[in-house]
């Protein structure tokens, strides 16, 4: 049995070599995960399809719930990414960055849809502190949308007798529901579908004028 | 242990006590489903739930999957219920009837969180002949609305530049995703949340004009 992600850290700078390791192995458990279902997988299923022993895996974790939490606070961590790099962009009222964090947002859901499902499906599963963690995150794009919404009223660009936290969710399921629905062999371009959530979303916030 | 359910089949007109009888036995599995998951969840637990001897509980089911199906096809005939009713209503412009859909979609979403929850989460665990049905009653559904979207840009009452079936997948998303995040001890009454919703659905649907 080929041992490579375990072994590839003797050689070459460590950092780089451990988050192709950690990539390589958080991408097999996102598919056993996706494919099987987190509750019907096992540690052995995702040694499988890393082809190494599941004693191998185990040095690098405890438990199937390690993988599952560092799978989802990784997703966290590129929606932190895309959440700052939006944030940083000059000169944007509040619903153009809005919806630029929409198209991009969405992109990165249809490129991720394993891992986006497993999000939805799955999060209950860990344990009370860790899904704390991923709540907490979660919390904080949930105030970067509902401030810009509300700054968005302020300026008389959207209508503010509709509650923002209200709207923030009907945004965030605009947003999330691809994974439900994104075909990747479908007709319609990733970039159009992008475009599209971004044009209903502004439009839906807008709303009477 | 008390079998109330399955004696009082005796008296009353059949088809009466056979509905409630019915309700009482989706209520119980609807409860138990949500609460441990559909995978977790046993015929025993589903019992317990109701009160009678799991034997007695298997005169009406063969296996713990009827229950799943007839909880989901039960949604499916509320779903119908709606759709048909909001298509027979009179003097209503193609986005009114979006509109008039949308609230009361929501609103019943909003008071079957645990079959709408059950419904995304364990549809797949039906056999493929099983899920198919339900597939074909989901298309139905997706038809009335893309119909009433295509009508809506064909009299211009909405920007016919943005495509209907992803304008459709977005505007079921914000119908669908109440399930997440609706909480019925919240603050914002649920009439003013349906109301919310139609408006940022209508809006996101007319774009830009």
């Amino acid at each position: 049995v080929p041992d490579v992600s375990v072994k590839s850290d003797s050689t070459g700078p460590p950092t780089r070599n451990r988050r192709r390791r950690d990539d390589e192995l958080l991408g097999a458990a996102a598919r056993v995960f996706a494919d099987r279902g987190y509750s019907d997988a096992s540690v052995q299923d995702v040694a499988d399809e890393l082809g190494i022993l599941k004693g191998s895996l185990y040095h690098y974790i405890k438990t199937k719930e390690d993988l599952l939490f560092w799978l989802l606070e990784g997703v966290h961590n590129d929606v932190e990414r895309i959440r700052e790099e939006v944030a940083a962009i000059e000169g944007l009222d509040p619903l153009e960055r809005i919806a630029e964090w929409v198209r991009r947002q969405v992109l990165y859901n249809m490129d991720n849809l394993d891992r986006i499902s497993i999000y939805y499906h799955d999060m209950d599963r860990l344990s009370p502190g860790r899904l704390e963690i991923l709540t907490q995150k979660r919390k904080a794009d949930s105030r970067f949308i509902i401030n810009l919404i509300r700054e968005a009223q302020a300026q008389e660009l959207a209508d503010p007798a509709l509650d923002a936290r209200v709207l923030s969710n009907c945004l965030f399921a605009t947003v999330i529901w691809i994974y439900r629905w994104y075909n990747p062999n479908g007709q319609i371009s990733r970039a159009k579908i992008a475009d599209t959530c971004a044009e209903y979303v502004t439009h839906g916030l807008i709303g009477k004028r």
